[in-house]
């Protein structure tokens, strides 16, 4: 098949691999009809994580199932199916009590900008949608299978409540993603931290009723006024970076918690902080497969519309044009079709 | 007054100091009728933190209200009172979060091995109980001015539910109230890491389920052992040291919660296992005068007896050979008298 390579510093190709093929009888292999890039895929295109050249790329997609492995029994050739970025078997104590991202049988989408992608655990990882759905649903189902449920968790992990306020780091999709769950779940004042006037403006479709343009203590000491100087009731600390998660325990009110879905990177938690002021943290990898009962009747009702996070579409061939547009931010995030 | 003061390292004194006196027309006087002797006061004790030499010490006590300032309503003078170690106005937007531990009037007792001590913030922050309580009770109600407290807000922070497993790591006074604080709350399995043989017994009689001896790897791994091999529900952390924080997050199943309430010292959070894990972080300071209405009728009626981690009682005199009891573990926590 052909698919998506990263061969050094940003040196991305598409390229012909090996098909992926069922390995164990847990395995499905499901055909690509609509997949991403996502910005924890930077890390490896700006050489900050190592990589091995020629490694193949994406985690998010959605797909047809080509072929099922001997024991799976709710998916069949043909179904078209939300691929969560993290396997999990589902049944496991630890998917059980709810943490789906750290199942003892868990796997990732290893190919998802190819033509074709593995699916570990496919009974416990996929999600039967209607066949054909209509084109203009791709994006935000796509979304679910990574930057919407990753947003939520942060929410969710924040421990966001109706009527309260909540404050958006990070304007990256799932910081947007982020903005609609926090708004979703009720918050009365959603604070978005965002130096972008086309992210501002999506932040500010998605719910967030403040933008908050400055950064460091600048932006700390603005976000402190909004909330009548006490902080926020829930932080969702959707970067990672080790400033971004200053900034989310600086804006967190005592008593209250960050909700942290960014991959951390050169992070230093500040626990006296924390301790001092009774600021917790929770989240971490989003344990996709829980929230997709509750994301996708929103999606499907048109309730809420997180694939308007894309705003290029590339075919898969050109996904190297891709990389380089999220990689000089002249794109929030790009879609790519087969 | 005659107070405790401490002079360098190990060298805790008896002596004539200044009577505290009404400096905020918020404060009171109380005159101390029970103290005791603090786990994080041997942090000052063996030199792991800055002293001021000659500053008096303890921030635990009981006691009967001498004096208040012009604008204590709520309290006069023959009152007695549990004094909660962090004083708050109980009315602040920290406060009514229930964060009184970060009130935006915080204060702290000073010379609680005193006879006198200033309280700030006295309508908030003190806690009426019925005048000359039962002798036998003082230990019980001395300790809802700290240490149980404490230990109860490890197992809130922790998230401790019905039927669920919470260990609780460390033994000392704290500990110890933590697994009193996880049996009241109706966990099925509290295990306690402890390696004496008297805060064993202690433990169990607090209703510790399993005792696990060993540390480091060897400890988790037999904790794990003991949770199926998926880990606690909710840990309870109630030491502050980087070792003790290791073994808390290691034996912390996916999607559970870490509650800390001893003071990190030389703790680096482990953020990338936290993230994968999905295991969070809460507490801090415990909020002292959010539990009182909770843990009062407990001590009264009989249903909680934390006053047994008072193993040695000493005249307030003798003060110095309470501290070298707890620095050389020959007594859990030491109980003053006037």
């Amino acid at each position: 098949m052909r698919a998506t390579t990263l061969h050094g510093l940003k040196d991305i190709r598409f390229t012909e691999v090996a098909d992926p093929v069922i390995e164990q009888p847990t395995d499905a292999i499901v055909k690509v009809i609509a997949s991403c890039i996502c910005g924890s895929d930077l890390w490896n295109y700006r050489g900050d994580n190592d990589i091995t050249p020629g490694m193949t790329m994406g985690h998010e997609s959605l797909g047809v199932v080509e072929e099922v492995g001997s024991s799976v029994s709710s998916f069949r050739k043909g179904d078209t199916v939300i691929v969560p970025f993290c396997h999990c078997d589902n049944t496991c104590p630890n998917c059980t009590f709810g943490a789906q991202s750290a199942c003892v049988h868990l796997g990732f989408t290893v190919s998802g900008q190819g033509e074709y992608a593995r699916v570990t655990q496919a009974d416990g990882t996929l999600y039967r949608i209607d066949a054909d759905p209509a084109p203009e649903l791709l994006p935000s189902l796509l979304s679910l299978s990574d930057v919407m449920a990753t947003g939520w968790h942060a929410a969710v992990a924040a421990g966001v409540r109706p009527g309260g306020t909540a404050v958006v780091v990070g304007d990256g999709a799932v910081g947007l993603c982020g903005v609609i769950a926090a708004s979703m779940m009720g918050a009365e004042k959603v604070v978005a931290m965002s130096r972008y006037a086309d992210r501002q403006k999506l932040a500010t479709a998605f719910g967030a009723t403040h933008v908050v343009e400055t950064r460091g203590e600048e932006g700390e000491a603005e976000v402190l006024e909004l909330t009548d100087g006490v902080g926020a009731d829930a932080v969702l600390e959707c970067v990672g970076t080790d400033q971004a998660m200053r900034t989310a325990f600086a804006v967190a009110r005592p008593g209250s918690t960050v909700g942290i879905v960014g991959v951390p990177h050169g992070v230093q938690l500040p626990v006296h902080r924390m301790f001092r002021k009774n600021v917790g943290l929770a989240g971490g990898m989003a344990p996709v497969r829980r929230y997709l009962d509750d994301l996708l009747p929103l999606v499907l009702d048109g309730r809420i519309n997180p694939g308007l996070v894309f705003d290029k579409t590339l075919p898969l061939a050109a996904v190297a044009e891709g990389y380089q547009a999220m990689d000089e931010r002249t794109a929030i995030k790009v879609f790519l079709q087969p």
